[in-house]
């Protein structure tokens, strides 16, 4: 089979509504032969930051896909829907920010597109469900070896619209990084690389008042004891072995977290 | 492949046990090569109504499948299962109304059978799970290519169980519909057709107090104000922009909601 | 294709992060021909003992396949990687206990190996991500044809970790049991296989105060009345019609139940 073969599924539509469903069979009536990972749908309801960075830890470990992306609180306006072509696979959805930190985990924008052709329009297209009816259509197209130029005219990458980067300083024996995640596990994932931990020795404080210690896995401490440990993403992350880090810490996605030695 | 190649999947069985992943076994095991498109699992236990609007919703945006339903509260008593053929697919599960509105939305019921081919059957049949023992294994015969009249004997469409029709008046200047479904958006679904809206102007109040404009999307509004819009299952819906609908005006399905122009 | 062509993966990790689908683009990228059924990523997190019961009573339903399971509080420490071989599919996960019921389950281990071919490791192994990076791509290997024993060195089946047998207790006239789960429906299952019911009459009393009957289904009884009943796992479980037996009997897995004759 020419094309990608595979395509990533990445949404805030949930799994009680048969929206997901939905799609699915928008991609299987296009393209019956094309094979779909679900990455997740449970994107909290429009937030957009949180579908970026889940979409950005997962697709690098997903085969060469297109990777559909569909968090959308501006469906049915005028904001584009956008083609992005990376060294290892292709990415679409809204023109909102969804799409740019994965395109930038796997190698960087190398071409962008506007989705417009009339054409890979599956039946009458609703103004409020455009993952149905528009993108995941156009997934399926892409995966079958459609070439992203066959979407729309090509649209320069600087005009794409961009989330604010997470805030991330780094000083002589302290970190400042704002929280970019929190995992089902309750693990406190920053937005600063991993690499900034070989800065810190292993006794550590966070926020001025929590003692934790440097490892590398959860049993690193005891139970009940925080860890600071470069996480399967390559970030700073925060756990309490046998525990949830969010709740001793009390922070959330976007919150300001100060890691120093002590 | 002789036969549909696709099963779609709905039940109430959640994800947080292994009765769905059961029957996918069945499915495989007796048709390995039929793929699986599973529209919701999270039903709430029991709702036939919720599985039946979810359902019917979906189903048309789906190949054309086999359409395995099981909402099931009377398994294990004398309440039939059914396999029902329509010009877009066939659907299976019990007799007791869950798929009737989605035969209707497929063009329509043009032949039913009993299901009670014993030969069908997958290993001893457990009193309470026929998702697992007669449904999934039958939806797999289908799926490629055993003839409906092979499941069992012929029944009158007329016997089958159906589900009260949601009541719809709709009156000058003036829509009364009960609510259908609301979704992980808390958007409030109403029975009422889209077409029902052709008689109102966009200025609207909801249950005779709390003001709405009519529009196609959610940007139509500003932020936390109220939109009435034909949604993407054709239906008359409210929505909050950037909110929840079902919060904002507190109902819930079975709820009459009035739409009147002011 | 040589092999088992089918895994099932059943793990702690949820479907609100990408954990899941990363282990997905693991098993795609190794063998993509191989197809996955999830059982479930919804165990409770580090609950090892609810993964190893959803796992072996789902198991005997699937098709020949490798298992794949990761429920895995010392990932990351000493805990060794494990394949254990059954006369009816292979079992891949960490040795803690989560493997060994489904093992049973399937006939019985005939061979162990530690997993630690260094060749079947994908990228760099993260020290707190063995489902992604050592346990998805082994079990593509193993389901793509591979024989166990290029896992690694052999095992003795007497050293792997065993979770403790749920205690059961069966009198004359009385049934004393472990809770082993408690599903979606609130049903409460025992560990007491369904052939302990036989010595019970059909009017029973639950823990030396609650009425309850004997039956088989849920239309058995009245509405909001328990049953007892052999489920579709065969062990002993008690319902409430149209109702929660989780609530009205206030337990939890772990927790032990009497049922008497009356």
């Amino acid at each position: 089979m020419p094309g990608y073969g595979w395509i990533s599924f990445t949404t805030d539509y949930g799994t009680f509504d048969g929206f997901a469903a939905a799609c699915h069979g928008s991609i299987a009536r296009v393209a019956p032969e094309v094979r779909v990972i679900d990455v997740t749908h449970h994107v909290p309801p429009a937030d957009v930051t949180r579908g970026a960075a889940v979409l950005a830890q997962t697709a690098p470990h997903l085969p060469a896909a297109v990777h559909l992306a569909v968090v959308d609180p501006g469906v049915g306006t005028a904001r584009r829907g956008i083609v992005l072509t990376t060294p290892n696979g292709l990415l679409i959805g809204p023109d909102n920010g969804l799409l740019i930190w994965a395109a930038e985990a796997l190698g960087g924008i190398t071409a962008a597109h506007v989705l417009d052709n009339k054409d890979w329009q599956l039946g009458d297209v609703s103004r409020t469900f455009h993952g149905r009816d528009l993108f995941a259509p156009a997934a399926a197209r892409l995966a079958s070896g459609a070439a992203p130029e066959k979407a729309g005219p090509e649209a320069d990458p600087a005009t794409l619209i961009r989330l604010p980067d997470p805030a991330v300083t780094i000083g002589d024996g302290w970190i400042e990084a704002e929280v970019l995640t929190v995992d089902r596990f309750g693990n406190v994932q920053l937005a600063a690389d991993a690499a900034a931990l070989s800065g810190l020795g292993s006794d550590l404080l966070i926020n001025g008042g929590v003692r934790a210690r440097r490892g590398t896995t959860f049993a690193d401490v005891n139970a009940g004891e925080l860890l600071v440990f470069p996480d399967s993403a390559d970030r700073v992350a925060i756990a309490v072995n046998n525990g949830r880090a969010v709740v001793l810490l009390s922070v959330r996605p976007g919150d300001t977290v100060r890691i120093t030695a002590r």
